[in-house]
C-alpha cells in the first residue's frame, strides 16, 4: 500500500427535512450574503427553491442568485457567479442542484478569493489546482445522485468552443457542509437518476481498477459500495418514490468520491474511462453517466486482451461484484463484463455508441482528443489508437 | 434508512514516515507548547519517542510530558494530564499510543477546557457527552491499531474502585491530525496484535447487526472491511513486519469507527459486547479485544434463538463475510458462528472463559454490573440474566 492523507471536511446532513438546518448552520460558518446558485426550472416546480429562499429568510440572511448552470457546466457562468458574488459583497456560495451545479459552484468559490482568470485555477502539473490557496464557504443541497461532487474536492467545468472538459481539484473545495435529502431526488426522470447510477458505479471501478498494491481494505469497501449500487437501482426503477433505494443511492454518490477514498494508497489517479467519455459529453451533449456505461465493458475486454497480467483484477470483480462462481480467471473476467452489460440494459442504458447516436466518422477525433486528456493508461497503455480501438468495440 | 449527520474531522497522515510531518502540521493548528502523552516505555525502545521528539525539536516546538498511562486508562491519569497542560499553559494535546493513552487524551484535552470535574463530561442522557463545548487540539500518532481512536470521537476511561468504564463522547474529540505508520506497530507482541483484531471486527459486527433499516450501503461497506481484516490478520502472524497486512489492519482499525460510518443511519447505538467485555476487563485486568472474541459467538447463538426474526442478518453475515454458501438459514448463521469461531482460534484467542481465566463464580456479579452500563439489548432484549446466560455459554 502507497503513502496517503485522508480528509474529507465536509459534514453531510443525510436525510428528510434537513433542509431544515440550513439556515443556522449558513450563520454558523458565518455567512450573511449568500449567492444561491442553480441551473433550471426544476427545484422551483419541485418547492425545493422555495423551502432554500424560507430558510435564509428565516435566519436573516439575504441572497442574490446566478441562475441557468447548464449540464456540463461552462467557464461562463463561473465568470458570472464570480462576478455577481463580487458585484454583490457576498460571504457564501449556496449551490442547489446536481453535479453540475455544484462543479460550477466550487470553481466560483476558488475563483472570487483568487486575483487573475479562474481558468489559472485548473490542475496544473502538481496533479491538483495548486493555484488556489483559498475559496469562499460554500454549502450545497444535492437533488441528483451521480457525481459526488457534494463530499468531495473535485469539479469539471467545460471551456472554449470545442468544449474541452477541465478540473478543479484540491482539497479546500470540499464544501464545509452539504444537505442530502432523498426525496429531492423523487422528480429526477429515469434516464437521468440512472445515468447518475452509471456514474457512480464508473467512480467505483476507475478506483478499484488499478494496479495492485494490497490495498485490501479500500477494495473491499468499494466492492460493498458496488454491490449495493447494484442491488438498489433496480428498486428506483420500480418506484421512483422508494425512499430506501433513493437514500441508498445518494449515499453511495457520496461514498463514492468522499475523500477519493477507495483509491488512496493505491497508485495514480487515472479515471481513463472519464477521459474519453468527457469527449462523447463535449460532442454530442450527451449525459456522463451514459457516456460510461457505453465505454466501460469495451475498455474491460480491451484491458483484458492488451495487458493480461492485469486479468486478475477482472477476474476478481467478477467473483466479488458480479456474482460469479466459476474459477477460470479469463471465464470469470468475460462473465463479469456480461453482467455488468446486462446491468447496463436493466438500467436503460443504450447497448452501443451507435444506438447513443454517435457517428462512426467522429470516433477518431474524439479518441485523438481524449488522449489530451492525459494520463489514460494505469492498467494498460491508451493512446490515440488504443483509444479509437476501445471506441470502435463500443460502437 | 434513518437521518443522520455524517463528519469525520480528523485528517490521517498514513504511511511510512508520515512522522515528518508532525512538527509543521502542529504548528499549523497553533501548537507551539504540547502536552507529550505516552505510556509505557516501549515507544522508548523502539525509537518512536526519539522520532517525535526530534520533530517537536526541529520546529521549535516546546513540550512537556505525560507518561505511565495504562491500558484501560485510569480517570487519575486524566486529572494528572489535566493539571500538567494547565500548570505549564499548554497549546496542544500529542498522544502517542495505542488506544488507551487517545483515549486518556481525549478526555485530557476536553478536561482542559472545562471548568469543573472531568467526571461530568461522559456520556449523559443525551447520548453524546453534551457538556463539552470546547476542546485543547489533539494529534495523535498510532503505534497500534485497534480501537479506532485515531479517527473517531470517543473514548473510555475507568473510574473508582470497581474499575467502572464510562465514555467521552462528542464530535469535537476526534483528533486534528493522525499519523499512522504500519512500520509502528511492527513489534506489538502478537498477542496484543490479534486482541486488536478481535476488537476492530467487533466494532465491525457492533455497527453491523442492529435491525435492518435497509443501509444498505453502509452493510456492504462494513462487510468489505470485515472481509479485509479476516483476510489480513492471518498474514501478521505469519509475519509480523508484513508491512501491507500491518497496513491494511491499521487502515481497518481507522475506517472501522471514523464517523461511526457503518451504523449512521441505521437504529441504536448498541454496542452489547463491549458492555459485557468491559466487565471482563475491570475484574481480571483482560486485554479487551479479547473479551470481545470470547463472548461474540455466545451473543450470537443466544440473539438467534431469542429473537429467531433477527436470523437473516446472522445468515447475511455468514453468506457475505464468511463465504458460507448454505441456503438454509438457520444452518448459515450456525455455520457462520463456526467460521468466525474458527477464525479468532487462528488468531489465537483463547477458547473460552474457562480457559481465559476466569472464575465461575464470578459471571454473575459481572452480568449485573453489564447490565448497569445500559443498552445492551437491541436485536434483542438483554437484562442480567441474559448477559448471564451468554456468559454461562462462553464459558
Amino acid at each position: 500500500m502507497n503513502n496517503f492523507i485522508f480528509t474529507i471536511p465536509t459534514t453531510a446532513y443525510f436525510g428528510k427535512g434537513q433542509i431544515n438546518i440550513l439556515g443556522n448552520t449558513i450563520k454558523s460558518h458565518g455567512g450573511s450574503k449568500v449567492l444561491l446558485a442553480y441551473g433550471g426550472g426544476s427545484i422551483k416546480a419541485n418547492g425545493i427553491y422555495d423551502a432554500t429562499v424560507s430558510q435564509l429568510n428565516g435566519a436573516g440572511i439575504s441572497f442574490v442568485e446566478l441562475n441557468g448552470i447548464q449540464p456540463n457546466p461552462r467557464i461562463e457562468s463561473v465568470e458570472e457567479g464570480i462576478r455577481i458574488y463580487r458585484d454583490n459583497n457576498c460571504d457564501f456560495i449556496l449551490g442547489v442542484g446536481g453535479g453540475s451545479t455544484l462543479d460550477a459552484c466550487k470553481a466560483i468559490a476558488a475563483g472570487v478569493k483568487y486575483d487573475g482568470p479562474v481558468t489559472d485555477l485548473f490542475v496544473d502539473e502538481s496533479g491538483i489546482s495548486s493555484r488556489i490557496t483559498a475559496v469562499a464557504p460554500l454549502a450545497t443541497i444535492l437533488t441528483m445522485a451521480g457525481t459526488g461532487s457534494e463530499l468531495d474536492m473535485g469539479g469539471v467545468i467545460t471551456v472554449g468552443e470545442d468544449h474541452k472538459k477541465k478540473v478543479v481539484l484540491h482539497p479546500l473545495l470540499n464544501p464545509k457542509f452539504s444537505i442530502l435529502d432523498p426525496e429531492y431526488t423523487y422528480t429526477v426522470p429515469e434516464h437521468h437518476s440512472m445515468a447518475g447510477v452509471a456514474d457512480i458505479l464508473c467512480h467505483l471501478m476507475e478506483q478499484y481498477f488499478t494496479p495492485d498494491v494490497a490495498a485490501t481494505v479500500q477494495d473491499r469497501m468499494n466492492e460493498g459500495v458496488m454491490k449495493a449500487v447494484l442491488e438498489e437501482a433496480p428498486k428506483i426503477l420500480a418506484d421512483p418514490q422508494d425512499y430506501d433505494a433513493r437514500a441508498n443511492i445518494m449515499w453511495a454518490s457520496s461514498m463514492a468520491l468522499a475523500g477519493f477514498q477507495f483509491v488512496l494508497g493505491k497508485p495514480g489517479f487515472p479515471f481513463p474511462l472519464h477521459g474519453m467519455g468527457h469527449e462523447l459529453s463535449s460532442m454530442y451533449d450527451m449525459t456522463h453517466g451514459v457516456t460510461l456505461a457505453l465505454l466501460t465493458p469495451s475498455w474491460m475486454r480491451h484491458t483484458i486482451s492488451t495487458a493480461p497480467q492485469q486479468l486478475p483484477i477482472f477476474a476478481q470483480f467478477a467473483r466479488n461484484v458480479m456474482g460469479v462462481s466459476e474459477k477460470d480467471d479469463t471465464i470469470a473476467a468475460e462473465a463479469g463484463i456480461e453482467a455488468l452489460e446486462a446491468f447496463y440494459a436493466a438500467i436503460k442504458m443504450p447497448a452501443n455508441l451507435r444506438e447513443a447516436g454517435v457517428k462512426e466518422e467522429d470516433l477518431e477525433v474524439m479518441a485523438e482528443k481524449a488522449v489530451e486528456n492525459g494520463n489514460l493508461g494505469i492498467l494498460t497503455s491508451i493512446g490515440k489508437d488504443e483509444a479509437l480501438q476501445i471506441m470502435r468495440m463500443a460502437f
